[in-house]
């Protein structure tokens, strides 16, 4: 079979990356903008020009299909997402969309023929940006939000994704549709930069993802009294904020003392109302994001945050309000595909290591409904969600050889 | 003489704050905005309606002068601001320019002459608000800066307070006649609600200020590593975010255990970047807002916080800067005016006491120049800078009484 080749990786990052609302500072493709719209349609031209078949679900889903030789059978997948966070990367979801477009090029190419489908798909918006949640199309796809639910999904202004959708003439009347169940899709494999710099340190091209640590995203809203930042003396004050920096140094505490194997948490998100140099803030709104490979452990956070956050009000006298917007499950990697990417590694004579993924990935919803597996390559100093962020093209394509293979066997799987 | 009216004072105040860009969320009137333009068009307006003669500096500072007999001695001010913070109240500087309004609207009407002129000032922009910087006006009369400096004060749009007042006409070739120099102003009185509730608690209506604790401001910007809040280990961030967090307790906690009579310490105001939900901060910026009444007990908190920080930074691996923006010299109310107020108040029957200011007032700026004085009138539970900020408009009438009255005596002194 052909090798996949990195300068076809460039182009199509190049290309993907041209659709940036900050040049200069990053990448920013925030989902349904003019950027991410830009993008989506590239795509799909480049999917077509290299002879795949182009669908699009009522969410934006897209879907790049080789024809397989028995249409009875259900498809394999690979694929990710090409949204970004605010002044991110160029790699972060685009380097898996891009793998698996060469990795389809290059079976194509060969004239290699497998049984079932093959598809490479681009989730819609994985990122938690404009309308407040993440991984919206996987999460679709894995049934787990009603089509009332996209009401909810709302950016600062006030629009809501339902909305986006209709105006964008998506039909949300196939929303029952996006839906898969178990046995829809056979198995879905997904590449995606490591977001850490183990490989690095190991000096090894390919990481073999054993599980995939899930999110559980909070938000926390501490009342206080707004006043005079002059006039009210310390012990007068109800402020807002001190109880916010206390809670963000708790989290920070009892991730750090939490006996689980892998646990984050981390506060990137924060307004002050009114966010004024001389008042004493009212208001203090932050996020909570607490990632774990053990739903156990995530919980067990939680409940000594929790405590301590009711401490933490009582002791200030504020009001302190959480709202949990996600309580994701991690998930374990695919055995047996797991198991195809080693040996695609051995045969093609690249080394490769087995390692935990701290980010989540479409692959954790996708894990809702079929085996999943996920591929890592390495990325610079482990920067990622930065415009420092930065891959090797070259990592990147061997990564496509191993998926090209991998989605061979698979394919032919019966 | 004639006594004040609070249903004057009340239309005047309505007057000033139908220009108020959030309505149904407290006043905001920001410097040379339209609210704030419309403002100062309306309080103009009836300057000269009540027979005051009306000069306007070239930063903006509005005098409203009822002539005396005597035009070689120098003249008796009193005044305040009419700029808010966002989601302010309505009496916060407003109150005492009305107050001031109605002390000459009632020493005109009952027919009496003194030997200085009486003006009644409104001082550009005492908050610290669209420019980054506060008493602007008072500032400007004090020396405090030169012309070059207006083009420093920018709004977060990058627009100078220099291009502003050009815009509006402003002659800034005028600008080296703004500068007071001793003598050139005999003393002045500023009446202002207390923005504390040490007044309401001893019900009395009246406060006799003995002086003004002085801010000093500074901007912090800690520099961290952006990077994937799942996917960098809780060892291996460098958040910008928890170092700002552990700066405002360590601020809160040293001005708790300062031994000043009267200090506060406040963040009121910060900014995340990238600030979203799944991205570790690499960047936070935040202000620091320290007040007293002793310049030496703000230098002593200022060392003990400038210490912890080179601590958090060396810990946390991170870098800090910090920047000064204005470091103030508290003030120590005019004995003498301090004793023409409190004879005033015995003669007119009404019940007083000795407070200190802890908001910082455009007298602690005219005090650089001129005597001043300052007269409290009780505000609701303390509450200032908010939307809930309220104060009864007969206690400012009743403030109007007393300082017509001192207006009277001092404008006669030789």
């Amino acid at each position: 079979m052909n090798k996949a080749q990195y300068r076809k990786i460039e182009e199509w990052l190049n290309g993907i990356n041209q659709y940036n609302a900050t040049p200069q500072c990053g990448i920013t493709r925030d989902v349904f903008t003019k950027e991410d719209l830009g993008a989506r349609t590239y795509i799909k031209q480049q999917m077509k020009e290299i002879g795949l078949e182009v669908k699009e679900d009522c969410v934006g889903n897209i879907f790049g299909i080789l024809q397989g030789t028995e249409q009875t059978l259900s498809p394999v997948w690979t694929g990710s997402h090409i949204d970004t966070v605010r002044h991110g990367g160029m790699f972060d979801g685009t380097a898996g969309v891009v793998a698996g477009l060469e990795a389809l090029r290059i079976i194509k190419e060969s004239g290699i023929q497998v049984k079932r489908n093959l598809s490479v798909n681009v989730y819609t918006c994985e990122e938690m940006g404009r309308f407040g949640a993440c991984c919206i199309g996987s999460r679709a796809l894995a049934g787990k939000y009603q089509l009332e639910d996209l009401k909810n999904f709302k950016e600062e202004s006030g629009v809501s994704l339902y909305d986006t959708l209709i105006d964008l003439n998506y039909n949300l009347s196939e929303f029952p549709d996006v839906q898969k169940k178990s046995g829809d899709v056979y198995a879905s494999l997904e590449l995606h930069i490591e977001q850490n710099d183990i490989l690095e340190k190991h000096h090894l091209p390919i990481g073999i993802v054993t599980g995939i640590c899930a999110p559980t995203n909070l938000f926390v809203e501490v009342t206080g009294v707004q006043s005079h930042a002059g006039a009210t003396s310390m012990v007068q004050r109800k402020d807002a904020y001190m109880a916010a920096a206390e809670i963000a140094l708790l989290l920070e505490k009892e991730t750090m003392q939490s006996t689980s194997d892998y646990i984050t948490g981390t506060v990137g998100k924060i307004s002050l109302v009114p966010n004024a140099v001389n008042v004493i803030p009212g208001k203090a709104i932050f996020s909570i994001d607490i990632r774990s490979i053990s739903m156990r452990d995530k919980e067990e956070l939680l409940d000594r945050l929790k405590n301590g956050i009711r401490e933490i009000e009582k002791e200030r006298k504020v009001a302190i309000n959480i709202t949990m917007q996600n309580h994701d499950k991690p998930v374990v990697c695919n055995e047996h595909l797991r198991e195809i990417l080693k040996k695609c590694c051995i045969e093609q004579g690249i080394p490769y290591m087995d390692i935990v993924s701290g980010a989540y990935h479409d692959s954790l919803l996708l894990g809702e409904f079929t085996k999943v597996a996920m591929l890592f390559v390495p990325c610079k100093d482990g920067i990622s969600h930065s415009e420092k962020e930065w891959a090797d093209c070259k990592d990147i394509a061997r990564g496509a050889d191993i998926l090209a293979q991998a989605l061979i066997e698979l394919g032919n799987e019966i």
